[in-house]
């Protein structure tokens, strides 16, 4: 289900960078942030280990098995699914781990009646259906095939006017509303982008309307991007996107067991119950099959920048256009199964270095996900290798394929639910990967863990151009501009959601990345039957290399993490990056306060009306209730705490002799360091989704899979909910000063030495 | 061939605005920028004639004028143009004016051959023409029609294979040339747009293209931007631009008699020696047209910013797409017909005030010029009416109508030429209009004017919206967020050319205005046959009010021109502008040098080259020589003395008594304030093209009727002739100082009373 990295790459969030940590007053410029070899592992040992694995990873072994595990659709529920699990699993067992397959039963809806008529002006009937290609070897497949659907859509068969809503999220509503046009009581069209598709009927059903068809605009998916396949790799004329729209901001996992692991035997809510499930039929279709519904759309001309790429002038409506849109689901519970693989720690087995990619895909999925899980699955045959040498990590190593990510990321999240008392005592950090492509490193995380990152891809070699990974991501940064481009470490992105990092870092705490390859494989098979081996090969990693690539990058972050005698959380980065999450909130409540001020005063100036064009319906906006003054000095001292601290833990360390420490010490040290990003949580959560306990980052409530930071602040400003806003300074500030508190503890016993 | 108000509005020139003159050392707070009325004129005896003339006014005639001038196509050398011509004449002479019809001879050439034929990779034929609808009653005409061509294109038949060049500009060469795409001995094919589109083939013959094709995408031109004809105003499938391509930025007019008129008997170049005539064949096509030649291109995938509105995955090319272009054009001289006519000032007869509009049309010519013309009828016929009354205007009043506009502003330019001594001798101001629709006032011009614009713009009442024409367009300033929307004095857009000013202010240096409506009658009949009588009732002013309207404007302009004792020139605002110029150019040699500085240094990190995507050519940028310091002082200086000499001004009107000037000393300081912009004139122009002699505005050499502020410094800048640069700055330096001299010199004579 991830995003895709190009998209990723698009929004400029991966690894976007901002300078080096300004020299804050708590900085000491004596201080050489060291790295891990310089007093945490034996370095040379550790690069003889690491050298010996990457000397076993071999590319032949991703093609074989993402040709096989691809070569039916496998979403959860499937046969093929099952299969897959079980290939996994069998293979973990082969590679020297202790293996088992771990189920639940989660509600997953599929479809059984699907229709979609224009009934007026004229009548046209869709396929809703994608074609079979000669030159695409499984697209012929029907057998246990989903079709283009939207997980989580309400049953429903809606007959009404249909109104075009550009991507359907907020502002547009905004527009709609000075435009005159109210979408009650109307079946909505929205183009996918601008959101998370799930934030599309969401709104719309706010708005009161009864009905939500989405589809891939050729402008953003289609032949304005690039050649269409075959031909090349973007999205062709009947090329669906399918894709949950369960309601993941509020809560993601199982709707029927929210919070808790969807084992055989629990209670679970009934479907109207379930708060997260759509309250109106939603389906996606494609380009070739929008073309008719926006020709028959009357009304006012779309806003320039809603129109897409159809050969059509873009109307609003409501209506003449007129459709019937009729979708009924079958909606049993569906075994997910997690294969699920153990190394147990020789020195630490209480420590967990966790790995996971799902491995279920919405049809053949070769890019989503079997792209990042073949890479996984050879980075652990690899680590298998070395244990077969009589090597055993220190810590134990736990890899995972998740089942049924792609509807609401129900595998990975049902797991950290059923298992958070364990996890929150003993998980280190989860490593998340999900389909991967060709071009540049992006990587998302936590925050602590920026230098580490850093470290590694300073040193991995892109297997194309001859610089490192690092170098690489500096020069496209340099090219565009970026202000960061000299910083020393590279930024990492903030995680939202959109893979099964969400509910290690969003619910349990845990420290998480998200790794990847992007940026250079751009195209437009995501989630049709178009993601396929064919295509995959052809514009991809056809040779595998980024996927083996992705596997070196991982292993030395599982090897490092696993035989450290300190973990390599590092503080100084984190807190750099909270002060600019800080800066850009205080930026935000200033532009809401000006943005305010200004509109009423164009109110007061009768500007609107003076200005609009007599001919065209454009109403003034609302006027704005005023913005309060916010006190963000609690938030400023707690950073400046926290930015102390983490400079008194560079110092310690900086001042370790290796070796120093007793096995007891390096425990509690570890304890401390681990329990960092825990202490940045809440137990009631963010508000109206207390799932969500990190007050760091989480998705947007109302952008899906965009991440939020700060963002118990940040949403209070973008929704005008003052007092949320005045609350979470006052949470987040404690977050940090649990956060240094721990740091604060690490240092001193470090100190001592 | 005006540049459509639209386009204008939406490049931002109109009346952008920046903020009041800033409180300069020289300026004095004591000192209140008087009206016209405080000292020059008597103000209830020209509010009664104002009044009287805005009685006169009927939307009616032109209605009818209208309807009868765009009856048949009229462009230079058509009977119909011919027949307008005496038309305008007769109706001048009716309404008391010495009229007569200056004719000259002038070269403009017309179709015989015109062929387009895609030849690989498949062979396709194409109509080049543009349908009859039943809805436009003016569309099925044939007789007398020109064709969809571009004037002054080279003869020419060729085959060569097709490059994309996105709009042809300099800048999308320096891409293709990354791209690693040569256009010698290519065909190029250019969307309209990004510059005026003689620039497109003059850049492609610079860079070794030996043929042209024109089209209108229907991204900038088309159902991208709304509803095409005949259910909205936008450019149909079928619709075709026609338009000139004679280097006018090296001088417009006649191009076998430059600097001179085309009189009947003067020597003339021959078309081979003609500076100006483009020396490859180049053709305007339809989208309709354009689509099979886009289909048919492979290579590269275009930028994402090159990409139009069509349903195709833009390519670039070179080839497979392979076309013969066979041009061939009757080279015969035209007789251009400017109906002139003079009203005899009874104070001043040697000041002339002009207004002028040209008549002539590509085809039917409805909206372009007609609606400029039949205004500036009215508002002759309500001058006439007055005259009726016994009524005199103090100055003499010249109204013209000028043939062969749209070829290359022939009939003005000539007129000019023809002239020129006595225009800058006599003419205190050309007022020009030009096609006109509905909406805000646009008003380009000499800023010398400025305030006085602003005057009459605070006073006319919008005829839809119940306020004044200025106060309609700060609240779209407003709304905009424009940082000049509170100015006191909307600003004024420099002039760059495409209309009959060009020269006017450019070669003679007379003080010029352009003046229309526009903004909400976006549409794309531009040049085509759709530029109907019909399409304009339709779609733009049918109750011909802001024609009406517009009239009333110019009217005042005229009158209070006419009527006043003291000119209403003002430098305080020029003063500023020219300061905001000063600063853009400063600026620009800052970005220029910085640009230089980042470009060399990222070629010294290798960052292209690392960064670029392996599996396309994307070469790196060409190493740029090093940028001078530049110092501007000697020019700054300029400026402080012409503020200084502005407010010394302002002072000494602001202390004058009413009536206490002499006839003789009121002539001296009208002689003086009318010197003031040809003062900024220079005898030996712009580099490379000396027929430009206004050192404050011209058109870009490489945009075409895109305005060069301070042309010498900002070309040589752009064009890295750093020679230009320190040359051009102590230019202007000096006609500031020329324009100083005058100001002050009026001054003095208002001090002494």
């Amino acid at each position: 289900m991830k995003l895709r990295l190009a998209v990723l790459i698009l929004l400029n969030l991966v690894w976007s960078g901002c300078g080096q940590p300004p020299a804050v007053e708590t900085s000491d410029p004596k201080i050489k942030q060291i790295s891990t070899f310089d007093v945490a592992l034996d370095e040379s040992a550790q690069r003889e280990l690491e050298s010996r694995f990457d000397q076993v990873l071999n590319p032949q072994n991703l093609n074989d098995w993402m040709k096989h595990m691809s070569s039916k659709p496998h979403h959860v529920g499937s046969p093929w699914s099952k299969q897959n699990a079980e290939f996994i699993a069998k293979h973990f067992k082969e590679w020297g781990f202790e293996t088992e397959i771990e189920t639940f039963d989660v509600m997953v809806p599929f479809p059984e009646i699907r229709k979609l008529e224009l009934v007026a002006p004229n009548k046209v009937s869709f396929q809703l259906k994608e074609p079979e290609l000669k030159e695409d070897v499984t697209s012929g497949i029907t057998q246990d095939l989903l079709p283009g659907y939207n997980a989580f859509s309400a049953d429903g068969n809606v007959t009404a006017e249909l109104v075009f809503v550009n991507y359907g999220i907020p502002a547009d509503y905004e527009e709609l509303e000075r435009l005159g046009i109210d979408v009650k009581g109307k079946i909505i069209l929205a183009k996918y982008g601008g959101s998370w598709r799930g934030i599309k009927p969401k709104v719309a059903y706010e708005h009161g309307a009864i009905g939500c068809i989405i589809f891939s605009d050729p402008k953003d998916d289609g032949y304005v991007r690039g050649d269409v396949y075959p031909k090349g790799p973007f999205r062709m004329e009947h090329g669906i996107q399918r894709g949950s729209v369960l309601d993941m901001p509020m809560y993601p996992g199982d709707p029927l067991t929210p919070g808790y692991g969807a084992k055989e035997d629990v209670e679970r809510l009934s479907v109207a119950e379930a708060p997260t499930i759509m309250k109106i039929p939603v389906m996606p279709i494609s380009y070739g099959d929008a073309l008719p519904l926006l020709k028959a759309l009357g009304g006012p001309v779309a806003p320039a920048s809603w129109r897409g790429g159809l050969p059509v002038t873009y109307h609003i409506g409501p209506g003449p256009a007129k459709v019937n849109l009729h979708l009924e689901f079958d909606w049993s519970l569906r075994r997910a199964y997690n294969p699920v693989a153990k190394l147990r720690g020789s020195v630490y087995p209480d420590e967990w270095i966790m790995r996971g990619n799902h491995h279920d895909g919405w049809a053949q999925g070769a890019a989503d996900p079997i792209s990042g899980m073949v890479s996984l699955m050879e980075e652990a045959r690899a680590i298998g290798e070395l244990v077969k040498t009589g090597w055993r990590p220190k810590r134990t190593l736990v890899y995972a394929g998740w089942d049924a990510e792609e509807p609401a990321l129900l595998g990975s999240s049902e797991w950290v639910e059923y298992h958070r008392d364990e996890i929150r005592r003993k998980m280190v950090t989860y490593i998340n990967t999900d389909g991967t492509g060709v071009g540049f490193l992006g990587v998302g995380g936590s925050h602590s863990l920026e230098k580490f990152v850093n470290e590694v891809a300073s040193e991995v070699i892109d297997p194309v151009q001859d610089v490192t990974l690092q170098d690489r991501i500096r020069a496209r940064l340099r090219v565009s501009g970026d202000k960061d481009a000299e910083r020393e470490d590279l930024r990492i992105y903030p995680l939202g959601s959109g893979s099964d990092y969400t509910a290690f870092i969003h619910h349990a705490g845990i420290p998480a990345l998200n790794i990847g390859f992007g940026g250079e494989s751009s195209g437009g098979s995501y989630h049709s039957i178009f993601d396929s081996y064919d295509h995959y090969t052809r514009f991809s990693d056809g040779d595998f290399k980024y996927g083996t690539t992705l596997a070196k990058v991982n292993g030395r972050l599982v090897l490092r993490l696993s035989e450290t005698d300190i973990l390599p959380y590092r503080f100084v980065n984190m807190a750099e990056n909270i002060g600019t999450f800080i800066e850009s909130n205080k930026k935000l409540a200033e532009g809401v306060a000006k943005k305010t001020e200004q509109r009423n005063k164009l109110l007061d100036q009768k500007a609107y009306t003076i200005a609009r064009n007599p001919k065209k319906t454009y109403l003034p906006p609302k006027r704005l209730d005023e913005v309060p003054d916010f006190d963000f000095s609690p938030l400023e001292g707690a950073h400046k705490r926290l930015e102390a601290s983490a400079w008194k833990y560079e110092k310690a360390l900086a001042g370790l002799q290796k070796g120093s420490l007793s096995a007891e010490q390096k425990s509690r040290v570890n304890q401390l360091l681990r329990e960092v990003e825990q202490a940045m949580t809440r137990d009631d959560g963010l508000p109206r989704r207390d799932w969500f306990k990190n007050m760091i980052y989480a998705p947007g409530f109302y952008t899906g899979y965009g991440v939020k930071t700060l963002p118990g602040i940040r949403e209070g400003l973008e929704e005008r909910k003052w007092d949320e806003v005045h609350l979470y300074i006052g949470e987040v500030a404690k977050a940090l000063d649990r956060a240094s508190a721990k740091i604060n503890g690490a240092a001193k016993i470090l100190e001592k030495k």
